[in-house]
């Protein structure tokens, strides 16, 4: 094998982006926390993108495009998202570079070309947004608006790692505006509901879906739903987040319709995203030391036929006897690669769709064409069959399925073989040092406790899961009573 | 109607404006030059990115994504490039806003948080993406690279246009590498001919293919090969451009590759972009005063049924015979919307989809009940038929067809009866100003004539055409020698 990865024991967080860079998903850019996600990278993203939209226009959503800037007295409107967001703002200033005097090739900002109203690139469009439905509504006819917007953003972080936080990154952000509050909470779950369907069935990711604290919700929301995901190292990743806007949003852009007895009322607001990110969670639940692992329902490559011959008419033996299998494999959308290139061996090439996580391999030599049989090695399991050749592609479309839910399966019962109740603050910290996870425990619902706690063990309260089964209990941390246990974690 | 187009004759560019906002296509926003593209609007463009992302995979293309940003340093790297887009780039300088010290809810730009290097906003990713190559060429076994990218882009406008000219737009951009020179020129080739595919075969509208004299190449480019359309208006629109880069971007980022015998060599290059200003072209190609006339290829939805009924009953009726026609419908992958809301009557409907440009109406009432049929309007020509309601979905289907041939046709006798030849300079400019539209006339080559005759009279050399006939003759500015006709127009 020609790309070492460092082994998940040694140092996580290196086995992570040793991944990422070397099955070609992203790497860094000369942009200071900006990633270049390359081609294999983009195509799952591309995927998940094809899924994810056919779910929203499902639930009756359309896609627009509004401005990537934002101009700073917008920016402003909502006070508390504007607060929350402001640290990380890339702001331009200028709109023009002139040449440095008497040095030719070097540019410089030109001062005479300074913006009127210095201009925010989006962390997130609320503010534009809102901006705009001001003009859209005026009665209850306009509503509701159901709107998404496929789109880069930009936020200043200090720390960055491929996908999980960058400066920019790419996102979807859903925007909608209801006559009634009862309407947008009805939105805002069943997003939430959609991103967990496509957590669990198609990145195979367990999730927890529930309500954020004050202290985490999204800066200008209500209320902020979230679904969490636990990674292989015990640490949570928030995997996608719905948002209650409640009129906080209408009552900074005075956003009114006329009901029908056109008396004026501010209007309610939704709205949810999820990222690039979820390439970083796809990646971090399933792999393991030789590679990723991929779902096949997000792999680009679902099935590699590898050709073992000497040569040219060996090979063109097996490239008879493959030609119908790909043509079968096409008939039943599985997308398959013969890779027949002549620049590397065998073994070479295992390793490199091993790496890349390509969920089947088959292979296919000069005693397989006797016999007609042909090899097969589950990515997943790394389990290897011998299989008569002439039914290879039924087989295949079967275990495809089969992948697709052992890997589910696998991270289930791992998150659920990590995931602890602690009934003392002592015994928090013990899991948290020795074994991570998630933490069920009970919390006495002040901000305050839970800053503390965060302060002094790094875990935060990653949700109050729904339907949270009641139980009477201490708060961990101050003894004051607790009616729920809330679920705490170290988090990316 | 309730919606007030101004006519063609009247204002064509005020047509096109309340074209453009009356049909929901787009708005302005409160960012100077940058538009908001809406659902319908945006829907037309997916249909465009559905078609053109097939169309560049089927060529061996493959999707990635570059950051937004790019840092000076590397925007300066090719000189001619960095020259020509200076003077209309937004540059960030700054990552983090602060609040107004005692203006609480009042942010300004943290003169703490200024950026060592300034950050151009993409106008255009050669730079940052040569520059990423570098890391990814080593050898002749890295070549060709064959990406494309789906982005939007940023260039300081002075006076913009809705989908024309905004100072930000979307596009997507191809940026390929190659060990040849020959081969980068196949490419850039290639592209064009794709571009011009789906210029006549999806938009609907006939192109001319050429080269651009080397005043109006892309800064950076050794040649810029273009696809250019005539309006109604008889203005010209470059609608795509595929260059061919030479090794001006290898030198730049010092790009090379191992050949087989191990020689390093400098990377050929090529770029090819088509963008939102696609839909302006679409737009002024077609409509008419009543509003949009779309080619059904990229029509987001193609049928339109209204039912004409008295009460709920009377509804329902229609409902139940339309139902199995909306299923055959879907089945034959043509799409179509059941307009049942009761918040409008059917002439008022009848406008809006003629708004709309939705290329067949189907109307239903009482009395086709009846007598098993159905109204049938064409967008195209207004004509209206009644039909048996039992073969109704098949001859949908034959007329989609035949309408999206008829926008074409009709096109390109338009584009036909505004294509002139001028063998003087008083033609010349008689023809600009009294019918507008492509002149084919001498020029003695020189960016001189050009300029001059730019001045005078604001029309452009558009292109030089691929398979230009030879024809000697004499410069209609300079009377010097010519050998052939070059392509002239104002244009947008």
């Amino acid at each position: 094998m020609s790309k070492v990865i460092t082994p998940r024991e040694t140092d996580y967080s290196k086995w992570y982006n040793d991944l990422v860079v070397e099955a070609g998903l992203a790497d860094h850019s000369s942009v200071r926390g900006c990633m270049v996600i390359k081609p294999y990278g983009y195509a799952i993203w591309e995927k998940m993108q094809q899924i994810l939209d056919k779910m929203f226009k499902d639930t009756g959503h359309v896609n627009a495009y509004f401005p990537l800037f934002i101009p700073k007295s917008l920016f402003e409107a909502e006070e508390k998202n504007a607060e929350g967001f402001a640290k990380e703002c890339a702001v331009v200033t200028h709109y023009r570079l002139k040449t440095v005097p008497g040095e030719k090739g070097k540019l410089m900002v030109d001062p005479d070309a300074k913006l009127e109203e210095e201009l925010v690139v989006r962390p997130t469009s609320e503010a534009i947004i809102w901006n705009t439905y001001k003009n859209w509504i005026q009665s209850y006819r306009d509503l509701p608006i159901l709107v998404n917007q496929w789109a880069n953003v930009v936020r200043w972080e200090m720390r960055t790692r491929l996908f999980l936080r960058t400066a920019e990154f790419l996102w979807q952000e859903g925007h909608t505006a209801h006559a009634t509050r009862e309407e947008a909470l009805e939105e805002t779950m069943k997003m939430l509901e959609v991103y967990a369907d496509f957590a669990e069935n198609y990145l195979a990711i367990p999730v927890v879906k529930g309500v954020k604290t004050p202290n985490e919700r999204f800066a200008g929301a209500d209320e902020t739903f979230c679904i969490e995901a636990l990674m292989q190292d015990g640490k949570a990743l928030q995997a996608g987040t719905s948002h209650f806007l409640g009129q906080n949003f209408a009552k900074a852009f005075d956003v009114k319709f006329a009901d029908k007895t056109g008396k004026l009322e501010y209007v309610w607001a939704t709205s949810w995203g999820v990222s690039t990110r979820l390439m970083g969670a796809l990646i971090m639940s399933h792999s393991d030391n030789e590679g990723l692992i991929l779902p096949p329902r997000l792999a680009p490559v679902q099935v590699v036929i590898v050709p073992i011959y000497k040569g040219e008419e060996g090979l063109n033996k097996i490239r008879q006897k493959v030609a119908p299998l790909i043509n079968e494999f096409k008939k039943k959308n599985i997308s398959v690669k013969f890779d027949d290139a002549d620049n590397a061996r065998p073994g070479f090439k295992f390793a490199e769709y091993e790496l890349k996580g390509v969920p089947v391999r088959l292979a296919l030599g000069e005693r397989d064409l006797e016999n007609d049989t042909i090899e097969l090695v589950r990515r997943d399991t790394k389990e290897k069959f011998v299989l008569p050749v002439n039914a290879i592609c039924d087989s295949v479309e079967k275990l495809l399925d089969e992948i697709q839910h052992n890997i589910f399966r696998k991270a289930k019962e791992r998150t659920e073989s990590m995931t602890h109740k602690a009934n003392t603050y002592e015994e928090f910290k013990e899991i948290l040092e020795t074994k991570g996870g998630f933490i069920y425990a009970h919390w006495d619902g002040t901000s305050e406790t839970e800053e503390k706690i965060k302060e002094e063990t790094k875990a935060t309260i990653r949700c109050i899961p729904l339907n949270n089964p009641k139980e009477e209990g201490k708060c961990i941390y101050s003894g004051k009573p607790s009616n729920q246990r809330v679920l705490f974690a170290r988090a990316y």
